[in-house]
């Protein structure tokens, strides 16, 4: 008996090995996009890279995406999320600097003084988040950055800032790498605050996080190492910066860009002027009920100069109220 | 017929399934390395954090390894290739530049006065550097170096640049990705220079390669993007330099490097204080013969302190001349 069953079962098992990979073509894997342009474009241009033989086939170590973060993987309302943390970081510092009581534009945060805090401008800002991310360790920063990701809750929604991200756009990753593409996140926020949360929450590995920058040196005090945080910035990776970044870090142009604002259209262009076919993409903030709608006239995330690139040469515009089932992954759907 | 044999078939298909990784696992990865401590060293390490249930294990995702380029992974005697590179270079780009017939260290370059040229010490070379290395895009800047890969050879094999690579550690690179690794370099040469050959000599694709940067920007000139190269150290990638570039560009830290001189040092420190089971090793020039022999007192490579610190901490040192059946590919073996 044995011996005649067990051509079956192999049969059997040979048959699944064949069967499982359509089961899981046949899953959708964009499901919070709604059948548009926009997830229409994204579908064509995949399936148009990923062909072998097609004329527009990318072999899978040029499938380089690049993504920017704040407002385009996940909010940026009322204000940057990492702005919410340094100013969260101000306070809890507070007692260590005794003398933030008498100085702006510390003093404005720590009296919650919106005028005086909005009067101490870019520079004021720059202040606070040099005073709240350096003077400690790589793995200090981290560590710490985790600890208020894992507490602080979103002014509005009441919800962990690691749950204020954008599911289509989860979905969009997940989709890229299974297609053989290397995703990137290529950001303005600090880049060792987005690592303490883009492995975990955009499977997105530190290595292929790419942001503003801090210098660093090497501490050897007593035999004890550690990289310490120094108050220079050191690269601002926003506008012309984002090419910069990509060109210094990795080294090839990518062939897939997505951002929201003015700061992503250096990125957008840069991806776009190479050989091939290439995609470039932009959220676009219209969703007043889910989300917020925002565009040429915000303070956060200006999109005017991106949006008439965009349109100009056909680039995928998200109108996020209209393409997206579900913006939140918190939303009952 | 057709029926009877099918399953019959299908046995022998699922057969040489399971046979399949077992020829290759019986195939020797390291048929360079002879049995020896280094060899053995290497092979438990990866034995022992890729076994899973084992107490050493390591996810994938956290097996970074780190190499040194110059001395590691391709000879640097009589000199660093990328300074004879640069030399070539400065002879190439003379007729652009008259000044030069007057002006050090540029003048003792075209006039080959080695003693002119030593005498402008660490500022000259870096000038040197400087003046060859920037000024163009970074396309054209990898092409040219291609170009220069693919002409020139070295003085003393004949043989071009990219065949004076240690065919041990190809081996090695490969063994590693095998078994779930993501290898890097991580050295002192100009980024952008490496990248010209690293995917098709060692495999490893450019953004898994780090060194010394020069400052760039983006420029739009008429809607013709590019990256432009200045003339600007931004990043020292020796010593020191290399954990802070591993910290800001990896994001984590290695479990496993590899270097051969004082340059290392702090890359072998950074990598073995962290937790868990961990690697270093050092290749020690001792082949008079095959290669070269230096240590301690060379100019170039200097193996001293790194060379102390391994022996007090138990590191891996490759004896190149007693442990390498083959230093180079073109050997006849």
């Amino acid at each position: 008996m044995r011996q005649s069953t067990a051509p079956h079962s192999l049969r059997w098992w040979f048959t699944l090995l064949l069967v499982l990979p359509l089961l899981a073509q046949a899953q959708d894997p964009l499901p919070s996009w709604k059948d548009g342009p926009s997830r229409k474009a994204i579908e064509d241009f995949v399936a148009a890279v990923t062909t072998e033989g097609g004329k527009d086939f990318v072999p899978e170590a040029e499938r380089i995406a690049v993504f920017d973060n704040d407002g385009t993987l996940w909010s940026e309302q009322p204000m940057y999320f990492e702005v919410l943390f340094s100013l969260d970081e101000v306070k809890r510092l507070a007692p260590q600097h005794p003398e933030w009581k008498e100085q702006q534009p510390f003093k404005a945060v720590l009296e919650d003084d919106q005028k005086a805090l909005s009067e101490s401008g870019m520079q004021g800002l720059m202040n606070i988040i040099a005073a709240t991310h350096t003077g400690m360790s790589t793995d200090e920063f981290i560590a710490q950055s985790q600890r208020w990701l894992a507490g602080a809750v979103h002014p509005r929604s009441k919800k962990p800032f690691t749950e204020m991200v954008f599911q289509p756009m989860r979905e969009l990753l997940a989709f890229l790498r299974v297609n053989g593409f290397k995703t990137y996140i290529v950001s303005g926020g600090e880049v060792v605050f987005m690592r303490a949360f883009a492995e975990e929450v955009y499977g997105v590995p530190p290595e292929q996080v790419i942001g503003t920058t801090f210098q660093t040196e090497f501490q050897d005090k007593d035999g004890k190492l550690s990289i310490q945080r120094l108050p220079k910035f050191l690269h601002n990776d926003d506008g012309p910066g984002k090419p910069v970044s990509i060109d210094a870090i990795i080294g090839r142009r990518p062939i897939f860009a997505f951002g929201n604002s003015d700061g992503d259209l250096q990125m957008l262009q840069w991806t776009m002027a190479g050989p091939g076919k290439r995609f470039a993409g932009l959220v676009h903030h219209t969703d007043t009920t889910r989300e917020w709608a925002y565009d040429r006239e915000s303070k956060v995330g200006r999109l005017d100069k991106a949006l008439d690139a965009a349109k100009k040469a056909n680039w995928t515009v998200v109108d996020m109220a209209e393409e997206w089932n579900r913006v939140y992954p918190f939303e009952q759907n």
